[in-house]
């Protein structure tokens, strides 16, 4: 059984996919999750709460599954640059690009809540097994700290009507090791950019 | 002589170096300026809308002076990566990273249009003697755009702590051109930190 809260959540987010952010009301949202507007305001202090929420919980999820399909991937390197790639797709198709890029701090803190973790561990493996150059490199919080940051400054270059392969393909240029030559570095990003269509809908779902 | 205008925006910078921005009222600025309280709203339409203006001229200005200190340097890859480097300091030293950081996008809008052109200019010049590889590379102005993400990013790790010079010589690894052996982006940054302390007090008076 759903609680009050999640049937909140769920409308809330079906709103968001067919109309976008700008125009949902509480009275959209609780008449969509057949509740009396009032119930709304027991559970969230306003859209921008509840928004907040589904945003958070929205990307927890995408970030576990990508975690997942990237656990068998003996490459940590190509698996660390794909989940950038992915989660810069999944907020270009899930329509949150302009909500987010007037929001950047928050989303800053929400994906380093919900990957942190998961890729600096993925960046640990490929310092150990000779993968990254461990003399020479960042503190790899800080490096993930950047990277995120690069996330939105892509999603920034999405809103100023850049075409969106070309951005990721620059974004993955960025965030793979510095020192890697540039041939192989463009091989990563085309094997990359090849299964990404193929995952993409996994996330989506 | 100065303009109204010009003496409220002094007023306002020194006290911006005095106390930071979170304690400054129009009262203490027109007080400073040794004008009557009613003529800050004659000129500006709030607190926000001042400060803005005075960072906007204090960057515009401190682009202006990295530009011309920049002209000689014949290696066109390391004068872009020291306005970067120096652009990060100033914003540390000044004490405006907590403010800026409350406010990304204005950041990012008022340094493109402080510094785009000088910097594009720099990048297409090391194109032109082939500093720069060009064609693996980025357009230019998508790659000046995710560079100051990138200041961003970094001012945002000074936030939480981390120690400013290390999170210079990060910055600056990103700011590198791709595909630049190691060891040779670390000579560049090497030489850049060494020339920073003499350079920055001329852009701080």
């Amino acid at each position: 059984m759903l609680t009050t809260q999640d049937k909140l959540l769920n409308a809330a987010f079906s709103l968001i996919q067919e109309e976008g952010f700008e125009s949902i009301t509480a009275a959209k949202i609780t008449t969509q999750a057949n509740l009396g507007y009032g119930t709304f305001y027991k559970y969230f202090k306003s859209t921008e709460d509840i928004f907040k929420e589904v945003f958070r919980q929205k990307l927890k999820a995408v970030s576990e599954k990508i975690y997942t399909m990237n656990q068998d991937e003996e490459d940590k390197i190509f698996g660390y640059l794909k989940g950038h790639a992915l989660i810069f797709y999944y907020i270009c198709e899930g329509k949150y690009t302009n909500w987010i890029m007037k929001r950047p701090n928050y989303f800053i803190e929400i994906i380093s809540d919900a990957a942190r973790e998961h890729a600096t561990t993925d960046l640990r493996e490929a310092m150990e097994i000779n993968q990254l150059d461990q003399s020479s490199f960042l503190d790899l919080e800080e490096m993930f700290a950047l990277d995120v940051w690069l996330i939105i400054g892509a999603l920034d270059l999405i809103e100023k009507g850049f075409e969106r392969d070309k951005v990721c393909r620059s974004l993955l240029r960025y965030v793979a090791p510095q020192g890697l030559p540039s041939s192989l570095t463009e091989n990563l990003i085309d094997g990359i950019l090849l299964t990404i269509e193929d995952d993409l809908p996994q996330l989506l779902h």
